[in-house]
């Protein structure tokens, strides 16, 4: 392998592929990048054997090749490296040379043929979906994955694809999050990619990007792919949970609250909670009134919140992380909470949008 | 005690002050901050015992008093309010009320009574000296401090003033950094000043800022005093080391290189280091060329500077981290190198300037 590319775009292809790449891992080679010059074009792969992220950028071939190099250790030189043309070459001890103006490394790699293949994923049916909404999507959804292994298919956020439809559904058990959007699709799919999958898709969008990102969903592997970029995932295996049984249908009092001033009365309210501990929030909903309450041995917070409320006066409590959670990813002005009963689920969903729906249950109360 | 004051002068004071404030200690009211309430003005104090920082700000006074809060928690309350005025009112459960709009807070607090006073320090002796400079003679001392506590003088920086001209110096036993600067003052002064509390000032001056600072300086305390904060801190007790007798006053090699290019190539040249150690970069001068080598089990580098020489070609090795620590701080865009062998120590100070003096000292090669 011998080429020539410019230092930022390497540098910038590294940031890319290399999240995917293994910290801690008993393989050393997946502590490496792939790199493949073909075709005019330099290829980067790092994987984890979960997510594997393939990056292409253009590159003056001088001779075709591929070599697997440190990640952390090339990433740190292309970086430090002056915006000029950088020279790569593998000589023939197994190091590669890596030239720019006055300095010349020459570093120990891997072998290419010890680096796993990717899956290859067919592109017969390819979902497009622009990166604006699909990245509202993850944030307004992946937050209510359940951290805990006990149940795998809970780390993983549902898609289902129904027609020009793609439903989003996170649930951990003691909240679920819903969201809704408009996919240039047809046909039906249904999958469960998991949180840190797309976490990353998140990370590789580009807010500037016009393009559209390209979904495939096989029935083991998701493949995204944005320009350049192709991310390439393994799926969670199992039943995702009905969530249309769990999310109630009627409510008894409705309550119309200015979701910031909401936000910000509850993170008031659960600084009296000890670090690493949640803290229980009161909710004291009369006509016109959101009283919150909180105390700890610290001392206690009463809030005032101005509403309108539609229905019966309630006494709730609730986990305050679960409702800041909720409220800090919704981006209307203008939320509904909707309440059956204190033991009941509160639903939570912006005023003016039919495509997002949060469920959290409440915390029983001693007298409740 | 009873007052009103606006959030973002309490918040501001708040941030100035908590620094000082004890993290970790058997002593709990150290993990609080003193409120005053007294002349139209609200003094907040937080002390570790090594350092206590003063802050005033004005405010209402309904009723003078004084109390203790938990430093986080009412840091924490105090900046998630709305920017508008806040009522603060000790309660008779020895709970102190905070009120801002809707909000009400009672949190749990410690009698005045109980918190060490500050030192008095008399201002009779006062040096002005301008925030610029200060910043600038501290950023380019401070780093060159001992972090081990085997020799407690030696993490301090000399302060030595000497008519009109202050001279701060650091050291830890393998490099030296001396700064000079003028200074508002008359006599002599002698003082080792925690490099903690130096960062400390560093932090509380605002580069914004025309009023310049304030130093007083007795035998066991320095205070520094700037607008409406004074920073009180313990001084150390000892004899410094003759720094006089360190510095060398003859080189064999003078060389004239671009500050920027040579730090960024002992950074480059310090990658092939494995995390934690600190790299040996070897120094090879010649002629208009000063080549740079490094190797390790990852690999090797090669890196080439042009340069100016006077005097003898040389090779000479160092710890990459003390050359990258000095030339870090020097915002001139030249330095010279002064050289006498290969296993005496080496100098850098900025071309034009000579208020700036830098001692290094080199590793000793098996073949030296």
């Amino acid at each position: 392998m011998h080429i020539l590319c410019p230092q930022k775009s390497l540098s910038h292809s590294i940031s890319i592929v290399q999240k995917s790449v293994s910290l801690k891992t008993t393989l050393p080679i997946l502590k490496g990048i792939y790199l493949e010059a073909q075709d005019q074009s330099l290829k980067l792969i790092g994987t984890d054997l979960e997510i594997g992220i393939e990056n292409l950028i253009e590159a003056d071939i001088i001779q075709e090749g591929a070599v697997v190099v440190d990640a952390r250790l090339f990433s740190e030189i292309i970086r430090k490296l002056p915006d000029e043309q950088i020279e790569l070459k593998l000589q023939d001890n197994q190091q590669l040379l890596i030239k720019c103006t006055n300095t010349e490394f020459n570093i120990l790699c891997y072998s290419a043929a010890d680096f796993p293949d990717l899956p290859v994923i067919e592109e017969d049916e390819v979902h497009h979906l622009s990166q604006e909404l699909f990245r509202d999507m993850i944030r307004q959804t992946v937050f209510a994955t359940s951290q805990e292994d006990s149940r795998p298919i809970l780390t993983g956020v549902l898609m289902e694809i129904d027609e020009d439809s793609l439903t989003m559904v996170a649930l951990d058990g003691y909240r679920v999050a819903l969201r809704k959007g408009k996919i240039d699709a047809t046909g039906h799919h249904k999958v469960v990619v998991p949180a840190k999958t797309l976490n990353e898709v998140s990370r590789i969008m580009n807010a500037d990007e016009e393009t559209p990102i390209s979904i495939t969903l096989r029935d083991n592997h998701g493949l995204f792919t944005l320009g350049n970029t192709r991310l390439i995932s393994r799926l969670l295996e199992g039943e995702f949970i009905n969530y249309h049984q769990i999310l109630p249908k009627e409510y008894k009092s409705k309550v119309k609250v200015k979701t910031r001033g909401l936000l910000n009365s509850i993170e008031r309210a659960s600084l009296l909670a000890k670090e690493g501990k949640y803290n229980l929030v009161k909710f004291s909903i009369t006509d016109e009134k959101l009283v919150i309450t909180s105390n700890s041995e610290l001392g206690k917070v009463y809030e005032e919140l101005a509403i309108q409320l539609e229905g019966a006066d309630l006494e709730i409590a609730f986990n305050s992380k679960y409702l800041i959670d909720v409220l800090k990813v919704v981006d209307e002005d203008e939320v509904y909470l909707e309440f059956t009963s204190a033991i009941s689920p509160g639903i939570i969903k912006p005023v003016n949008h039919d495509n997002h729906v949060y469920l959290v249950l409440p915390v029983r109360l001693p007298n409740s």
